[in-house]
């Protein structure tokens, strides 16, 4: 196996970015999310989660859905089970290093 | 304890770039490294390594030693206790996110 830094270099990039990262959490825990309830949870600005979830959609890992709530327009998140694999996977690619990295110092 | 993605939204900025985080792990393993050898490991170009070295020297994480062998002149890098113990706070908080995300699908 590479070492831990090596791996790191491997991580799904699309995926590690902080904001990505934590919309894909977010739409792990819940079957959906709204605009609002993910930059609350997120702490970011409206321009920051478009853009980030814009780059999520067009990997195919999210699918965004607008709709009308009487006059007011919402949008709903939800994650495809591509974008569950990769997220698994990067998960896991994640743990990996944490692991290979605290063992190399015992 | 705040959701995984509001955790995530408060991870240190500083190291989860990709590539610091690579520097980071390698010098958490070896007491010292050069730069070639950081470079070989991260499988990164000249540029991106100084660009990135220097952020971290910067924040008193890494120390850059200069000198020569002969008429080659040599990097040496090492960790400093500071960048140690923040290395070991992100190792943490992504331990804690991956741990409650994985546990909030159960």
């Amino acid at each position: 196996m590479a070492a831990p830094e090596t791996q790191i270099t491997r991580l799904d990039r699309l995926i590690h970015d902080r904001v990505r990262l934590g919309i894909l959490s977010a739409l792990a825990a819940s079957s959906e999310m709204s605009f609002g309830d993910l930059k609350a949870a997120l702490e970011v600005t409206d321009g920051n989660l478009s853009v980030h979830a814009r780059k999520l959609e067009e990997a195919g890992y999210i699918i965004c859905r607008k709709s009308f709530t009487g006059r007011t327009p919402r949008t709903e998140y939800t994650m495809t089970s591509a974008g569950r694999r990769a997220f698994e996977k990067y998960l896991d690619h994640m743990d990996a290093i944490i692991e290979a990295t605290r063992g190399k110092k015992k």
